[in-house]
């Protein structure tokens, strides 16, 4: 197996404790070094949880520990950037959750900081390590789809999230959309030339007052011409639905909802089954371990991130882009907001 | 059951057929009184396996009989209007395939010649007969599903048609979308105010010489702010793809593909199924049969059809306004179209 | 299409109605000619509805009718031989409704007497024209599955008859199994060494006063050591259950239950299919229709009927067998009861 | 969580493994303090791994420690009984994976011991724990289902076992049908009054050589009247196949094969899914954690365990009733064989 890679965690939130979790239990080849949270008392609940030794308040503390080789950063989106660039000039790996920043200047500002480093980038589209998109991917990239068509992703929650967070979120867009901009790009293999959104507050009129939206329907049309299409929403009655389909000239891949269990129920009202996996926690957990072990990996093999800040930047430059379109009502092109 | 309804065919093409020997064989209360075809032998041999007497080559000669209470018209699209307005004319009720005309000028015409003679007039949008769309429409009827909040359609040929079709057809929208928008408006119960569409030519480059395309995703916006998109190609692989899905705030409907048979087979590469019923007479042979019957019952019962001319002409309003968003590659509001 | 064949039906009931709608509607090259039935106004009825000439109350005045190719005989069990002995020695195609008799005896009488005649003989064992079922028996006799090692049969029916069918129809296995015994026979194309059958009465307890049961799992053992289990029950609350596995060295085929149509709706309780079809009208209208038509080919071309009462009497034998094999509580070599 | 239960693991092979895996990594309440096997390099190995510093080649050794409060047997099936009497001696509770022992002498022996010393005895039918089958016990037991009627058992191997390993194994109905015995028992809740069985060597004469059989049938009679039908085989093209069905007058559960993930392929050839989860360290993955997790609770709350003892001895006769059955060809009765 190699040396242990020793990694520090930043944020003892609810995404921090799952990487925790997946770091200290099901990452034998890694060691959770460390724990920081402003919050110091939720980051010393984890770590006794956990039997981690090392707990500070201060991220900075835990950046600058010799024997760190690099950090999983889950804090609050605002201070991503700062994190990012304080890691990369401590010569730490980076492993962030995404969103990476909420606008193109922060971005670059930790690409830049990255590069100079030379360390390693990897951004939490934990999707694409997901079973069902992988095999998607799989199948475009081995050519047995042939040439992509369109891709239709759908991406609903069950509860709409309260109002103070949908107001920090940068919008709907640059939060919730963020995750399919990325699995348009990985599916299709390809780059988005031109956006069109629309959207509507359907689920609540606090999101209206917001200014943003809660339903959303965005077109992408790649450079080939092929396009995606995207649908979200903030509330689904039956569940976290999480789809995709992926269609091209030899044939399709449809990955349908995962399954809370393989039990139907039978009787004089019909066939049943349960809802799907109840949210990202549960649907997602594989995904969030295979994400982590593939970060491992690649600082232990010194190679390329599958998931890299280039593609964080690709997905905002598509959030932009769709918030244009809603705004203006027309198609935006990528070029008009690529260059921050 | 009553007295026979008796009612003549002009056009006794693909569909044409469908439709006659639905009425002589399946609908007992129905009689195939006439078949017409500009293609006389044509006619005759239909005549002759449906044991019909009386055959002719001039639909105005079908028309003019005396004991015909209506018509169905299956000719070609561009005779449709004439046809209309000559059967009404004559106090005939019309059945009348898709599209009824390709303009606005057209199909009001034909409506207002309907209307001044109180004939009954309904359009061959056979796909809200089939029995899976047909349980959507009524989830969102009773109430099931709340209020609507995204419709999705998929619709793809198995095979593209020949190039001299396209050419004749229309163009994509007016030919094939146009199904798609009926069902929008069907299942939703709600008219649109704007159309944003977007299409490539991904099957053929023939079909971009003719200034069509061949792929297509149309994005409508209804009045509440709900939504609908629908894609379209001319091509599938895997075969007709033909699904829906409706979702609203208490729940959502999703029509799969029907099976052409219920087996699977289970062997060391995986699990398979045959691919869905080969083509719209296949999927469709249920609907086509129950659209027919409902217009022989309209006739009967003196009851609205339940597919007007309204539907017709406001199929039509979409399928231009998405040519236009396609040529002005902008969201093109219904109101800017509807007048004709 | 050749000349038309003309056939006589006896007995008007509920399945005749069945068979007469397909021959005077749905077959162009079938002739309904004549309906007979001891209760004259229900063969009236039916003549009228499907434009029948002739109608009678003596199945033996139909049968004397020269015109008459053949007929189709759907009158009480008891009934069945005398009219197939006497439709043969009139030199009549004869296609019988299951079961041909209740005992071997009159098997053999009716198959003596066809085979004196040299008319042909199918039996009505529908669901082997079911497009599942047929499915799978392709595949098997394809090689695709290589060779057979089990086949499973699931036939529930949605609710049980009423007692006075129960105490007339032979007992279970004579009435209900005998349809599975023949698919068993049917898809694994082998015949069966010995039965074992278990039963109880789990629906209804006047079922067991009349020393029958009414719901049953009967276990074959094939020449070849392969096996087949049928389960069976009067009674299931979601609906008509009809299931078919066949597992061999090299694959699966796996039946599910038609779906009543292709909608699922997804809510707060989970995700719901409507019930299968009703029942056997509506599962195998398919395969009512087909067996008609093959009747009618074999007639035509000359050809030997797809189910014959070789057929007829193998599945009897099954059933025999399994009653004892209940009674005695034993396995029961098909040898012991195969000699009538 | 309270004080952290310590265990010791005997027996480091591919069953161990996974439990130690799941008690050092997965299971925070609970310490992996001692692993035994008599290969001391691969007890070393996996302790290594695990990082648990206690290692020994005698398992009386690890028994013997004082600060262990249970163990995991995971011996070969001849030393489950002297190790679980060992264990109970010194007053530890035990895990024991199946089969407890191959005949009742040694099944009694072990379960007196685990009385005298008023230990906790869990057996290691992990299949209880699966996510559906679970939820299928909990559908009869809320009587969402009514009465059973039926229950149905698939188990069929992805590949069947070396020779040598058939030859030790009891036979196929101690060895593979064990589990659903149990199952049986577990989702009808009711015990068995009769047993009849058929098998055949269908997958390698070899088998057949060491007087067991690969393929086999096996129907329950429960004392209600209600009916299990198990089959089993020691080989399927397709993969692991691991279904059940439970059949009551309200309705029915089917809990489908788990899929190895929610991607299906849809091209010319037709619809296509993976196989699934390739074998049982796959599929019960979440089972087997969900067992050792019951395991630990209840030691931790002095609870009785899920599976006990009692369990394992009724799923022994009703293995040595099939047995029996096989050989004499002939229903056996439970009472025959229970008393050992």
């Amino acid at each position: 197996m190699g040396e242990l890679i020793r990694l520090a965690l930043l944020g003892a939130g609810r995404i921090g404790r799952v990487h925790a979790v997946n770091l200290a239990r099901h990452l034998p080849g890694a060691v959770l070094d460390c724990i920081a949270d402003v919050d110091l008392a939720a980051a010393q609940r984890l770590a006794a949880e956990l039997g981690v030794a090392c707990v500070c308040a201060d991220p900075l503390e835990a950046l600058s520990r010799p024997e760190v080789d690099g950090v999983v950063i889950c804090t609050s989106t605002d201070t991503h950037v700062p994190l990012v660039v304080a890691a990369a000039e401590r010569g730490k790996h980076v492993f962030c959750e995404k969103p990476l920043a909420l606008d193109l200047r922060g971005t670059d500002e930790a690409l830049a900081a990255v590069a100079r480093a030379g360390v390693k980038l990897q951004v939490g589209f934990n999707r694409r390590f997901d079973s069902g998109f992988a095999r998607a991917r799989e199948l475009v990239r081995s050519g047995q789809l042939g040439r992509v068509r369109l891709v239709r992703i759908t991406s609903r929650d069950p509860q709409p999230p309260p109002l103070h967070y949908v107001l920090a979120s940068g919008g709907i867009f640059r939060d919730m959309t963020i995750h399919d901009f990325d699995m348009a790009r990985f599916v299709a293999g390809q780059e988005t030339e031109s956006v069109f959104a629309s959207g509507a507050c359907l689920v609540s009129q606090e999101v209206a007052q917001a200014g943003d939206v809660d339903t959303a329907v965005v077109l992408l049309r790649f450079e080939s011409g092929a396009m995606a299409v995207i649908d979200n929403c903030r509330h689904a009655a039956y569940g976290y639905d999480q789809r995709l389909e992926v269609f091209g000239d030899k044939g399709a891949v449809v990955v349908d909802n995962a399954r809370s269990n393989p039990a139907s129920l039978w009787d004089e009202a019909g066939l049943h089954q349960d809802r799907p996996p109840f949210f990202f926690l549960e649907r997602y957990a594989q995904a969030y371990r295979d994400e982590m072990e593939a970060f491992v990996r690649c600082i232990r093999h010194d190679e390329e991130p599958p998931v890299t800040g280039a593609d964080a930047r690709a997905a905002l430059v598509l959030a932009l882009a769709a918030a244009r379109s809603l705004q203006e009502e027309r198609p935006v092109r990528v070029a008009e907001v690529a260059m921050g």
